[in-house]
């Protein structure tokens, strides 16, 4: 699952194009994935507890939700499954109030600064991880 | 090149064994590398300087010198290459003190909380930020 | 009116029991309940204006949007009922961001730590402050 | 596109006043607004994306929203129109944390405390700025 | 064991009557209870402490050492028995250094902003915690 | 009575042109004003203790003052009139220390980042508080 | 009622001779005082509490308590006095937590750095405060 | 010499009072006194500097000054005469921008809150220093 | 003299036996020891002002009086008698709030963390302190 | 031009010395100086703007000012000259309000704890920035 | 193992007194040890982790590090042996940064204040230490 | 004696020059010089402590170290001889971390952002400290 974009980087095609990228590099990797964006906050709690019951990993981008959602963060941990945050800007270089993530305290690893490749990153560490188990 | 290692995760062998991993990835992306550790943050900064005239790029840990080095953000900065900065922990989720790290300030990319897996996907970034230059 | 719940800590039918038992007690105390659960935060603000025209008093677990949210908060004070906000752990005891309420910023009372039972408690409290008018 | 309204200040009707008040306005300036109100936070993200295709600039009031949402000023920053941020209170003579406005940030111009009025000049600021292009 | 009152809400009288209404519903509910109030932080302290060998369970309105007895807080750690913090007005809506509570930090539960109600609210809660222990 | 200006923005002509601005604006509004400028805090404090007497209201641009001067916050609480605090440019936009205005903490309405438009538009606004009383 | 003293400045004999020179001026006044000094923060509560009945004005010197005692603030509150905030030593020039008095916040005038010279004053400013009601 | 008073407690005669009443109360003490009043920093920087040739001590009550005058501190500590600062009101009871005071950080002594009469009292409390050398 | 001890780490027999502990210690160093607890502050405030007669040095164990008592540093600084501060455990280990000391702001030396066995090497500390004067 | 000095250092005479020091200096560095001191914020801004027109380069030592005077800050900037900040002592180790600087923010230099030396000093380093430019 | 002494205090003959001092203790207690100071972070570290293989127990003097090495907090948690933190000086009495100490995050104990003593003192509980276990 | 240098700012070659410009300028005022360059915060340390013996003063551009070493701090206030601290650039007018200085807290005099020229500056401030002894 895949998390809100910055739509001031990519438009509508882009998009699909990210898509498509993080959908031939999971059929690559034998992972399942189920691709969403949403700008509500409460649509990406909604669909973080579905993961409970139907996917065994998430990844997430929470955008903007980053630094000031709690929900988020709650609805992460009573999932209780592997996370991986990814950012495509690195944060940290960016105002002081993009320095802290909710999505942090709780992911198992966070990828920041590497573009739309990041995902593939994070779905490499995923693959990884549930093979591990 | 490797920074500073957590000496209280891995023993001598296993530092051993990161460095065979992270060569035979090196290899397989057609990366020269050059792996190295210190306790010592002016040794950091000499081979960082050093990496000017010998480096195409840097992947560094600085462990615990992440958060109180300005020497080596000035050093990188300096170098002016691509940076991705690796954590084998979450750092997010640790004390406070270690949620800070002055090599984010100019790192291209920042990898966390995926172990020594972190250095394979560094790499990887790494041979795609080179290719598309 | 209770508001968004801890979904890492209760299973749907869980939230069926909770509803069972207000239902019960709020009978008990001749009282008229409307039983609601969201994950939106806009939802929780349009419940809360409507109940302007048609409850005496709220009764709301803000869950995580407690730390977060203006938004409740000026709908609560908007509609300008008596408020009881109920938490099932003790707040205070976890991390330091959610040792701050908005909601309490203005509620009559706040109940915390003590499980569903606290939303018995607040319906008692209610029923004392609608009486005392 | 006007935001969020303050609904403790004004009933169903006056937000209808406003909005005849604004359109009269428009219409005398020339100019073709949309008059939107939400308690969504996520509705507000959309419809600001939406005015990149669609409008010459954004009057916005994001009430509760000013003091909490990275997810609309992201928005605002990724559409690059100029906005106008209205409140119809002065912000400064309240609570402290209505101080800062994550709006503010990316604003052209901000006006505060001045009532209903402050839209009026917010459209005639619009139209000197649409104007002098 | 209740804690210190605040002096300026009640006068002797009332205390008694808070003390009578307790008394009444500890019959009702089965449990039996020793009420006490002093000015002098080291009695609280004091008589904490002799709560170890003598009751099962604390119910204390710390009133203005809530905000700075670590000597309270510690004595309740030692004796490890449920706590049920209580405070007749809603500290979160006063000054800003009585929203810090010591006692919250270990409490089980916590009710404020109820008024004398609040004792009875505590006592059903005490009743609930140690009869399903 | 227009305070002290920006001298990196405009050379005297200029301030010229908006004096006339304003005088052209005041007249069509029916409205008598007086236009000055002082870099000395103390002479702006005078002409705001004779604000008492002479005018109706005041619209000030308190320049770098907006953010030391107390005795300019307690000469206008002390006038008592409508006050309409004007900044050229979007303060929040600028250094953080600019971001906190002692004149915003009294101000009937702050208007910022509109250029000498905002002078006009706080006239507007000056003109329907006068009227509406 | 004169507070706790500083023990370090003054031997007993020396508290005698405060005591004394207030009584004195206290006869000259007209006034009838009530001279106490304890070292427990609950002794001054109690004898504060006292106060609402037996004296129409306080003048204390909380020496350390000045810092830490929110009692000592809130049975001042209580008693709904005039109270006079006494300090040998002028206590902004000392250590910064020596800076902040929970007792200023209600005092009705505070005087410090004088000696003992600030009680004779205190009681000209209680014989004046009285004299004037 | 007096400092600059706030002139929305006092009018001009009022001033005046005040001074006939200081001088009164001089002239008791056997005291020459140079009464002053400016709105202007620099004006009580220049005087506080003629003092060190003219004057045995200082009375002051920098308004609002008294929180942002650096210029004043150093000027008071050049003429190292005693001070005395005497504020009408109690600023502890204040905004909490006026709790600090740059003046306190050097005076002799400190009075505030007992309106006009601190400045009897100053003169009482400088008598006495300047006798007692 | 010890202070206050952890009640929540010894009962009382332990406490009899770190007396007699350090009764046997002091004897062999040829010291005179007065053995003393109490959970009131203000008790410990009158020992210490008493050991400025009776005693040349003291060894306190300030319990949760280290971070809130600013009466029990005043009182050691009135004394001017060497001072050890002794904590069971190492107070850095554990909350914020327990990281500040008052009393180490005037202690000669500070010993925390090693248990009952700090207060003999507190008293060889005060036996060549005071040996060597 | 050199601004406000610290009269608690220097007397009347002294001033004129350093003017004739600076003069010597500048009249060998082939530099044609204008040598001011004044009290008055207000002053220092008027001559500041003057030099927009008169000269090529600003020494300046703003004394109190320093700390406090965000109006230099911004005549400084509107002029758009080489700017040499001097203090007389080094002012990093003097109170914590000292330690921060307005004019630091756009100074080109710095020069601090050299005594009158500093104004030599900044005189050559103004000598070197023009002929260099 | 002793850490950096503060070579402000002692020259180099007492350091080898200081040598001498703890090795004669050492032996009466039949400890083995091994002095080393450096300059040199990276020295510490290095020397720390050599303790892994080598050492019982560590005592440390960290000096100047101990406000600033992360990297030794790491070193000294990876190698998991009792750590008694010496400090000659009370650091709790010197500027702030000095108050906090990386190395009593995980210290066992932590003695301060007491001179070269306190390395007598640490051997003394390093020897009761390892003979409890 | 010259500190670390800023490695992006000047290569091997200017190093050499600056170094040259430095002993000439040296010559002239007939002082010796040492000039150093070393990333390593230890021998910083060490080079320093050399100079008790051998030099007179100390030039010392701390680079990184500025912000983050207690230990150079610490060695420079040990050996006791003047110390005037160089920045190539001004400090004060980049990243918030490095207006802050350990090194100012002890050093004679401070000078910045005159680039290579500052040494010069400060090797005459070093040759009149040392001629005015």
């Amino acid at each position: 699952m895949l998390g809100t974009r910055e739509p001031d980087v990519y438009g509508h095609e882009t998009l699909k194009d990210v898509e498509d990228m993080c959908k031939t590099c999971a059929s690559d990797l034998g992972l399942d994935i189920d691709f969403r964006q949403s700008n509500h906050e409460g649509n990406l709690v909604d669909w973080i507890q579905e993961a409970k019951e139907s996917f065994d990993a998430i990844v997430i981008n929470p955008a903007a939700y980053t630094h000031t959602s709690v929900a988020i963060l709650d609805a992460l941990q009573a999932v209780g499954k592997p996370v991986i945050e990814v950012h495509l800007s690195n944060i940290h270089k960016r105002e002081a109030f993009r320095h802290t993530s909710y999505v942090s305290k709780m992911a198992t690893g966070v990828i920041c600064g590497l573009g739309p490749q990041g995902y593939i990153l994070a779905l490499q560490a995923i693959s990884r991880l549930l093979s591990s188990r």
